[in-house]
């Protein structure tokens, strides 16, 4: 419990990066890296609550999120030569991240009464639509519609816990093993740079 | 009621193709393809149920859309070929849900006691916001806004159903005359072309 | 109070002439002018209500801000050259839209009980995030992420605010000093031509 806290929390600091790297490379301001930090890191979350109706969206209820935030941001404009050369750690940071959020989404779905197919979907939104957003916003194709398939590792990961569950494995088992298999299949699939087929239609 | 429930499936499902076309011609991957199927068919109730407050959206208190939504994309995928030469009866289906979608929207606006006037904005954000999302996130400029008037034949049929409602009209036809009134309206448009006046400023 | 009533209307005014225009310079058709016009004016006060669950969002449920901003689109389109010429006058009224929907969207998040952190980001994102959507649909990177610091001047309105109420200065008093500080700092943010550093990072 508090360990995915804790993942919780790595995951949204390492967003908050990424979004502000990918601002720097369209030459934003400052105040303009610290909005795409944001949306980055709570997007996905601030879609799934209002969706769901759980409100005011989740991470408004405490300032923690906010400072870890601002933290990211802080910390990719003052030390961002450090950050761009530690790209591996950030990586491995930012899988937990994504696998972490996809766990979040698809549990609190679940406790919300919707149907698992669409929970799954939750958690997927959790996990990705912040980079959509962010990409959105600054004006590029959404890295995640063409580019890399940690999708599928989100919808994997979280097809293994409901599948646990139903076996009445215990709650901690399952998530351990959600967060495991998204990990493991996405350092899997950028290390053999797996991609997904493109749908080329010619008329 | 249950044909408008049919004919909002049958535009969830026509929806999603479009969404999988202007992926494909974007080349995203699959996944890519199936998120813009996903968020051009549920965009616009989505947002509509976000605003007015009906939550958890009603799209994710069934599992019918989910798989309406999979079987459009799935269908694209595997007869791309096939769906592009039924443009002309796309086009007919895609028109039906247009219609079904903004009668839908307006009537839950009512009931959510939102006076008429932005109750046909809600009708008609039901019918275009998905449209919007698909291109924005395609990284388009949003098809409705410059090229084809068919928000206009969403009015014209909010206002129609409204009208008669007015004059305690049974139920049955405001909403008959509102479908067909939209059907035809955009029928005629694009059979003779006819486009909405630019605005055009020069300094 | 009423004086806060009249300049909300005011930035809604203005706020839809500013989107109508952009829309112009994209050459949209005059349905998607209006549109642009209504997301730019509503956008921020929307998702700041999604967010906190003040359902159905607060412009729904009168339908005052509805006439004001097709009043404020019909007359771009109208006096098309008259409104450019204008565009001191607008600035002023613009920034007068931007410091009340900060002070606006502030006192809300707090009286939902919001720390005060995320309640002026809630008070920036009121101001500023109907011009972010208006830029993203017109397929622009977001003015306010690289050209104009006027956040700068909402967040130093926000911080005044927090700090007067916490010494119990009477709330005219607050309010007063916030919409003029952001008032005062954005006008010479522009007249001097002020700006925030760019991240640029090299690789």
């Amino acid at each position: 419990m508090d360990l995915l806290l804790l993942f919780d929390y790595i995951g949204t600091f390492v967003f908050a990066i990424s979004g502000t790297l990918t601002a720097a490379e369209k030459r934003l301001d400052i105040f303009g890296a610290t909005m795409i930090g944001f949306v980055t890191a709570i997007g996905g979350g601030t879609l799934r609550d209002m969706m769901l109706g759980d409100l005011p969206v989740a991470w408004m209820r405490t300032n923690n999120y906010f400072w870890v935030i601002i933290a990211g941001v802080v910390v990719t404009i003052i030390f961002k030569k450090i950050v761009i050369k530690l790209k591996h750690t950030i990586f491995l940071f930012d899988t937990i991240g994504i696998a972490t959020f996809t766990l979040l989404g698809l549990k609190k779905a679940l406790l919300f009464q919707i149907d698992p197919a669409m929970a799954i979907l939750m958690g997927l939104s959790s996990a990705v639509v912040g980079g959509v957003i962010r990409d959105t916003l600054c004006n590029e194709l959404p890295l995640i519609f063409h580019r890399e398939i940690y999708a599928t590792a989100c919808i994997a990961g979280a097809l293994i816990y409901l599948f646990l569950r139903h076996f009445a494995v215990p709650e901690i088992f399952c998530e351990l093993a959600t967060v495991i298999t998204i990990i493991i299949i996405r350092i899997v699939v950028v290390k053999y740079n797996i991609a997904l087929p493109r749908l080329i239609i010619k008329e």
